[in-house]
């Protein structure tokens, strides 16, 4: 069922020992959500902890570093980005049909809680966090700026995808007022590459193929390519957007072979194509500008399909 | 002299006919804040005019598509976001000795103008303006908020560089209030590349070394490399960030052969390091954590010259 702020935070008075679950592979917004409602609700002096299914990546170790580490068993469960069960991973999964409430901003949520609050209009899950945390009167400090900060910032892409208006600005200028260092973490966020990922930019530029009047753009990373190097998961931060960033480009595709066989594919359109009903196509899904899917054969299969359907878009 | 925005204000009511001056190799800065003030002004039944000693390029053509054409004899000559009168350029030159007024946020401003006002505090030029046209009761409407938005956005690098401050990111706000498209002209600004840009990215990715425990990396382009593609000013834009981007890299250096023998040299830093500092060794100078220079010979010397005065800084 639909719930309202101002009644989430007559909610979450009333109850205690909260367990806030991420979305696996975790980024910025999940995590800078889950944890700025933990120190929220630790300063109404209830118990929470953030649960994720993955180690969380180092990067993002300092929205953290300040929170109490609290044991209790759980009684009410909140998942904070999270627009379907299955992306809670394999050691959050047992949880599915106990998510208390639901937080987020995924246009597709898959409604699997008692209750939830999805606002589509709001850029990253940060911004609906900043405005439940205002109706719960606690008063933000420079932790949870840090955290409603970075989530705004990773999911609006630095302020430059199509998903941020006056109000990411606004909630930003206010985190930075409250001694949010901003250069520091989009430094750490978005302008700090390892060796590695300079490798791999070069090996994915070397792969670029153009489409349909150099409409579609792709780009590929095989598992042999990737095993080369000692890869993390945040090499790969940015390449999605590479081959949209082509002049002309309006579907830019980048293929990432996960395991052999298995190919991860993110879809980046101009906001004249859906690249959500472009995944949709293989089961997958996210919003109308950035999408993903997994398809499964060959490089050479996986790419096949994915031209073949996306004729039907650039026509 | 050092004048105040709102003497400023009561300066520009009093005169008329309106020369206003971009630096040369014009960028979103310069050209949003000369264009918004020629809105503000013609708005004041003023006649106004924006001049720059170098083509602009096409994609900031919307910054003035609305701007009505003025022709008159100049009796008021200002400079936006020029720092010293040799950047005015071979065409604007001739103006050297003649501007009244220079608003610039460059804290090396040569103050060469009769009044000056620099505020270095604020990220962009633009920002300046638009608390100046506050200050003239002038009207923000969506020609004036695009060139503050533009001029915002491309000088803190999309909101991502050191300079970006909460004010920034509130007059963004203001300006998408307005209606400025922001993903847009942020697309065009920051997320288009053409084909050759992208091959000379990996021509430059190839060419990088790193010094001084890895504290130093450097990238570079020659003329004759440069030369294989038809290239234009743009092509460029962004390269100077890369070096600077490797983890654990304090000092990032672009070199790029503008003619055989001159290098263009491009000094990006981490805050811990006054890039400035290093330019001015070679009679450059900028920012902070940004910075730009020339200096002659073979690729191999200026890149000896450079790493040895760099050892002073990396010690």
């Amino acid at each position: 069922m639909h719930i309202e702020l101002k009644d989430i935070a007559k909610v979450l008075k009333e109850n205690d020992n909260f367990y806030i679950l991420t979305h696996k592979s975790p980024d910025g917004d999940t995590l800078g959500s889950a944890f700025a409602l933990c120190f929220a609700l630790q300063k109404m002096n209830k118990n929470a902890k953030v649960l994720c299914s993955d180690v969380i990546p180092a990067k993002y170790s300092f929205l953290y570093e300040n929170l109490k580490l609290q044991n209790f068993k759980p009684e009410y469960i909140i998942s904070v980005d999270v627009a379907e069960t299955q992306l809670l991973g394999d050691n959050l999964i047992c949880y599915k049909d106990k998510v208390d409430l639901a937080i987020d901003h995924h246009l597709l949520n898959q409604k699997f809680a008692k209750l939830w609050y999805i606002d589509s209009k709001s850029a990253a899950t940060a911004e609906i966090i900043y405005e439940l945390i205002k109706n719960l009167k606690v008063s933000l400090d420079l932790n949870i700026a840090n955290c409603i900060y970075t989530g705004i910032s990773t999911d609006t892409g630095c302020f430059k995808n199509a998903n941020t208006s006056a109000q990411s600005h606004r909630i930003a200028a206010s985190m930075i007022d409250l001694g949010v260092d901003n250069f520091k973490i989009d430094k750490i966020m978005f302008d700090t590459k390892s060796k590695t990922k300079l490798n791999l930019e070069k090996i994915a530029l070397d792969s670029l193929e153009f489409y349909y009047d150099d409409k579609c753009a792709i780009i590929s990373l095989t598992n042999e390519e990737i095993n080369k190097f000692n890869v993390c998961e945040s090499d790969f931060d940015g390449f999605s957007a590479i081959p949209r960033q082509v002049e002309g480009v309006l579907i830019g595709i980048f293929i990432k072979e996960v395991v052999p066989g298995e190919f991860k594919v993110s879809v980046r359109t101009d906001e004249s194509i859906d690249a959500s009903k472009i995944c949709a196509y293989f089961n997958g899904g996210g919003h109308r500008c950035a999408a993903g899917c997994t398809v499964y054969g060959t490089l050479f299969e996986v790419k096949n399909k994915l031209v073949n359907i996306i004729k039907r878009f650039v026509g």
